[in-house]
């Protein structure tokens, strides 16, 4: 379980989810500005009163250690895990992290401080050795099959051959999130989105606000619209909605959206949004 | 308006309720935990971003200073208004401010770090000029009104000689509130209580937790009810339940600690609770 951003009451908002924080391994931050981070601090402190005790990694901007441990230092708690943190210079444009599942890339947004925008690429799933097929050809199970599964090609006690590549169905590709957090539109976001199957992009501001967007380091929902559809993106989520526009006034940005890019939704707390495998 | 300890999300609850932030003139915080600090950069933040710009005095222990200046360097928070810190020494146990309606004292208690209680001594209120009673006397009103309100003898221009300090009503007595945060039950909360008209006492633990109090140095609802026996008190109020009292639970902490002193309340977000003048 990954957290990208940590605003003031996500530990709270989180006890009332079915998220486990000792389950959190990772966190992101996007940039410094206290409503991504003032809820990181007590976030820290729960997950190591709800019994948390493996390592918890953090990444984000130079600033984040000295927040944190200052935060910790003064209110003296006392972690009962370790975190490390992985402060990212400035111009970061690259991997940041390869994992047995994931690989994730960051590169700088446009906001008026240092901002990042993440890739979560997950890796291909290798095909499965197709059982089925093996039966129906009556190749008995046993340490053959791990020989097929891994593509070599095999010699049966029968004296059939069999190429373990024809017994192997497609690979699965691995899904892709991009999540653009505060930031004016900029070419970055399309390039961290290219071909995602989800673009999770800031909307702080609606149709025809694109000068207030600029001068407050923000982007509109058209602006995202217009990232999403550059990038070939299949879903794109919109976040971080003004506060000014509640309820019915939210679905007016998402139908405004929809008619640069179809595939939009606006999310809030407590959405969960499945993304599916592509199918082969 | 003032804030006594600013947990997270108080910034949320604030905007949720009828308080202003650009209101809050001062805060006093008992001691450095999470729960107790973690919500001050985002209120303060929401202060300045909500136009407030008259300076704001916070009182706590040493570190707090700390906590809200690097909290705030980091995320680039410039406030339009300017913090006034007043770090508490450890030993404090006296008089901490005086203004023209308030005084207030703080002295320590007894928590795992050190942590303050505090008490607001509100200023009488200098007895009424009896404005029905002159009317009687025919006295007619004009400059010789103040010179009997503020208690002097005066001869009227018909001869006669009125004493001002039988022309003023009774003075009312100051309202006392006592704001004890966490502790275990300590002599210094029956101090800091003597006769106040409210004593707002932390109870984390309920009726025959009081060992399991001791080791996680709180109360129970039992030593809170105590304090407010011992302090002759007029009314007690319950905060900071344990999390594991909901609901009906909570009502019974209620009823167990009125055993001991009758007129006692567990309070919780958004309660007002008006704190009546004396009668005289
Ligand atoms: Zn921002
Ligand atoms: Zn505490």
């Amino acid at each position: 379980m990954w957290l990208f951003d940590v605003g003031e009451g996500t530990q709270h908002q989180i006890l009332r989810s079915t998220i486990r924080p000792r389950k959190i391994e990772k966190i992101f931050i996007s940039h410094l500005h206290g409503d991504h981070i003032f809820g990181l601090p007590g976030l820290l402190s729960s997950r190591s009163f709800q019994g948390g005790n493996t390592p918890l990694d953090i990444y984000g901007p130079k600033g984040i250690k000295e927040y944190v441990s200052v935060s910790l230092k003064i209110s003296e708690s006392r972690l009962s895990y370790k975190i490390n943190y992985h402060e990212l210079p400035k111009d970061t444009d690259g991997k940041i992290f390869e994992g047995k599942k994931f690989t994730v890339y960051a590169a700088p947004l446009d906001h008026r401080i240092t901002s990042f925008g993440y890739r979560v690429v997950e890796h291909d799933h290798p095909g499965e050795l197709m059982v089925d097929k093996l039966t129906e050809l009556h190749i008995p199970s046993g340490p053959v099959y791990g020989k097929l599964k891994m593509g070599q090609t095999v010699t049966l006690a029968d004296g059939r051959v069999i190429d373990g590549k024809q017994m192997i169905g497609h690979a699965q590709p691995g899904r892709i999130v991009t999540i653009i957090g505060d930031t004016r539109k900029t070419d970055n976001a399309v390039k961290l989105a290219q071909q995602a199957d989800a673009l999770v992009h800031e909307s702080t501001f609606g149709k025809g606000e694109n000068k207030l967007a600029k001068n407050y380091y923000h982007s509109t929902n058209m602006q995202a619209a217009q990232i999403a559809k550059q990038a070939g993106v299949k879903m794109l989520l919109l976040n971080h909605i003004s506060a000014r526009y509640t309820g019915k006034m939210a679905h007016e940005l998402e139908k405004q959206a929809q008619t640069i890019f179809p595939n939009t939704k606006v999310v809030k707390d407590f959405d969960v949004v499945e993304i599916p495998f592509e199918k082969n």
